[in-house]
């Protein structure tokens, strides 16, 4: 049996009672190691806490070499360990492909991830459209293909979570070409990054998707001890020190309830200015008025 | 100290380790039991797990008696247990403004909820747009809002969660009117009541937001040991027993990839039928071909 079984968000004891009665039984246990991180714990702390000994699976253990994790496992117990959800932001849905061609039964033991754990800010979940992600904009690659998706999202006044990029075992590309196997030191993208590379996307296409004054939310350290909100504009949060990683980034739409900016203000430097920009923003993306059918003309 | 604690979707053990500690060591132990059901436990199987009284919460209790919830909380640890997550399809926010109001600090420990689950069928959670609720129709209260989101979502290609109706001590208007405190069985909608009333709304409004082709996945128990999905048209969910609830149901839209399609056709009575009726359905919502603008014209 393959179980796949989410971490959660932060500490090694996010993971259900049911998930770890798994992990102690398993005879191979696997941590998916490449697209997130588990704020306030470790390689180590887990496999203390867990009493095993913890495999990590780096992107082409995980990608190509998916045989090696399901080895056996038709008889014995295999625990692939995931950051978050197993189907969160980055699912495994391929992993359990392979294992049901090779005749492998597998299981979900769920958690949070940040796909539902951002309600924690006070914006209902029912309200965010599509989730885009952002990666770290390069000399030549400034790839813009969330900007589409955040315009369609706030057409119809939904919320949009930013997902930040997370570069973790990369390699430089002089080290890939002379094919050594050195890594970059891990980097995760923060607030103030995240505001700029938006803002010169919006800078550029002009299409009016967002403005320096549209609001949004910084979520940073989701879950963990040190967990903080900020909301302000984007602008705002150019100039704004997130902190250790991990963010993520709100942008909000315009159907925000007065529940929800109450619960909002609570993270606002100032509530006044930041209900204004709220306002601004639903009246620029308000809906146009309804204009009644031409009165049909009767013959009498 | 007020602890809201997720408490996952089905088992005793989706608690989490911490969640679990915590519960442990608060004065008084609260369940939200008016929105959702642990579909693999009740409050005796939860007092004998965690060892401690649980005092049902209902709808009265949270939304009029949260003093009650929070009395003395500022020197006493209290726990307000949520199925699913704290902040997923019922957020309880009211609960915390009123906490921040009587200088009682709160901490949020999260789980998983149908929310993120949902990825379990295969769908990337990325590509989902806003979640939409279905009630139980009655003769005279056949509510459509739902109609417009759905349509706004498929426009951009988005699948849609439906959440079904949870009728959890409700009165009769009878019993209501005499104030007879008596309660009806409780009552969960099933998946053929959902297809056949969404169908009813494309009959009744002819948008053509959905027929009764469109593909869609019927989510069963997500979660529990008896889980299953059913990939199939609305047509077809129409006449499907889904047995014991919970239930949800996913409407999907035209952004869904082939490695999507693979994990789903696992859940497909006939993948080739459906996959006709995903690539109809793709026709249909696709968008116009672009026109490249006008040329210039040059004065040389």
């Amino acid at each position: 049996m393959l179980y796949l079984i989410g971490l959660g968000l932060s500490y090694e004891t996010d993971i259900t009672v049911r998930g770890l009665e798994v992990v102690k039984k398993c005879k191979r246990v696997y941590l998916e190691a490449y697209t997130s991180i588990l704020m306030a714990a470790s390689k180590e702390s887990l496999e203390e806490f867990y009493g095993r000994e913890v495999i990590l699976a780096d992107r082409e253990l995980v990608e190509s070499g998916s045989d090696q994790i399901l080895e056996n496992a038709q008889e014995d117990d295999v625990a692939f360990l995931v950051v978050g959800d197993v189907f969160g932001a980055t699912t495994h849905t391929d992993l359990v492909i392979r294992a049901r061609e090779l005749g492998i039964k597998t299981e979900a033991i769920h958690n949070a991830s940040v796909m539902n754990a951002v309600g924690a800010c006070g914006l209902q979940l029912y309200n965010f459209g599509q989730t885009v992600s952002l990666v770290f904009f390069t000399d030549n690659w400034r790839p813009d293909s969330f900007y589409n998706k955040i315009l369609e999202n706030r057409r119809i006044g939904l919320h949009t979570l930013v997902l930040l990029d997370i570069k973790v075992k990369e390699q430089s590309i002089e080290n890939m070409a002379r094919g050594r196997l050195i890594y970059e030191p891990p980097r995760y993208m923060d607030i103030q990054t995240a505001a700029e590379q938006l803002l010169e996307i919006e800078e550029k296409r002009k299409e009016e998707c967002y403005t320096p004054n549209t609001p949004a939310v910084a979520i940073s350290r989701l879950g963990s001890p040190t967990q903080s909100f900020k909301a302000a504009t984007l602008k705002e949060l150019a100039q704004y020190d997130s902190g250790e990683p991990l963010h993520s980034l709100i942008i909000l739409g315009r159907q925000v309830h007065d529940l929800e900016l109450d619960y909002l203000y609570h993270y606002c430097d100032n509530p006044e200015s930041y209900k204004q920009a709220v306002v601004a923003d639903q009246e620029f993306f308000k809906p146009p008025p309804y204009v009644p059918p031409p009165e049909e003309e009767f013959s009498y």
